[in-house]
């Protein structure tokens, strides 16, 4: 565990445009209005200024009403549940979410922004890009908001990681009474989408916040694919 | 939104047992370890406390495997998925989630701990005795630990709060381009509950954390069960 943390919205990020170098626009920013990236530091980008920087962005007829629809199918791979025009559906990603994850706020009116074709490696971009630009050793989380079955009211999860483990498994550690833990993985990458939520708001184009003292055991290889997305075989409710 | 935030765990809090005064002793540990607490500090309280503080542990025979079992039916109102061992139950309270929500990690083996009453009302009442005794206006969360539908790994999520929206409502706001924002309801006491599990881990016995900054807007009258608790009804896999 962390003893404490520290979280800040990054100021100076403007508009993000296709192939435009994040890695080195957040480290400019951090480094201008925030004295600079430190190793250790977890660095989470909301999904759609990446998605943004890797040209996902489609057209979409704004006076059809269909078009969202169709857009929404496509980039299903099978529908869960139905109610009006909410589509609970499974994304060739294996992302379980409301409308496969496409969403029009925030990207100009025409214009939908897809989910990037491969979050965790859009992750370890960032991360090799600041490493490159920066010198330092951080881990990235790319966030983006879904909503819960049977809760009201969305949350920010990571859909991409790189340099932190998605998971940490405290199996085979022993609680105060030296009893086995029950609870045993907790999946801090989707902890830590969360609590970045919390400076960034959702209207205020504030895109990358920055994590500052998490616990160094956490730093390692890792991916939300692998560690995080729930095989269909492995779920209850599929 | 918060502009930062930072995040603590509460040193000096022993084992909890029952009729202990939760307020007194957290107010007690803050102010000895940490400084005392400040207006607008968000308290986040595990569950596991609240409900020794209750009186909510049961015996549970550690030597018959039914024991605990017939502990998770006495606590669900409806089961919706079994798979071996495991039950994803409704509890009374209408949480979804494993076991209805009964751990016997942290407690003394030969017991359990069941789920505060009415974990609002368990807030309110801990925020009115930090009032009383340390003179701040703060807000509480009781925290626990759930799995996800889709995802793997838990985290942690809010059961009940006191002096904070449960949900922060963006709508009718409009993003950068001036369009509405299709992401309007925000479960923040969902991802502040996440954010202080960061610091806490689950095999330390640090069972309180603080969390310092959040946007003063957010600090009103607010609960879980109305607020995050999906009813059947608006459930579309129940």
């Amino acid at each position: 565990m962390s003893a404490s943390l520290e979280i800040f919205g990054i100021t100076g990020i403007g508009e993000i445009h296709a192939r435009d170098d994040l890695a080195g626009i957040i480290a400019t920013a951090v480094t201008e209005h925030h004295g600079g990236l430190r190793d250790g530091d977890v660095v989470v980008v909301t999904q759609k200024i990446v998605s943004k920087a890797e040209d996902m962005l489609v057209a979409v007829d704004p006076d059809d009403p269909l078009a969202h629809k169709e857009l929404v199918e496509r980039e299903t791979v099978r529908v869960l549940r139905r109610r009006g025009d909410l589509v609970i559906s499974e994304t060739k990603h294996g992302f379980v979410c409301a409308n496969a994850g496409i969403d029009l706020s925030n990207v100009e009116r025409g214009w939908a922004a897809l989910l990037p074709e491969d979050s965790d490696r859009s992750a370890r971009r960032i991360r090799d890009g600041l490493r490159a630009r920066a010198g330092v050793e951080v881990a990235v989380i790319v966030s983006d908001t879904f909503g819960r079955t049977w809760r009201k009211g969305l949350t920010d999860v990571a859909i991409g990681c790189a340099g932190i483990g998605a998971i940490v498994d405290y199996r085979g550690t022993t609680d105060a009474q030296g009893r086995e833990l029950q609870v045993t993985e907790v999946a801090i990458v989707d902890e830590l989408a969360g609590a970045a939520d919390l400076v960034l708001g959702k209207a205020t184009g504030m895109p990358v916040a920055v994590i500052r003292g998490v616990d160094a055991s956490w730093l390692r290889t890792g991916n939300v694919h692998d560690e995080i997305v729930r095989p269909p075989a492995e779920d209850l409710f599929r």
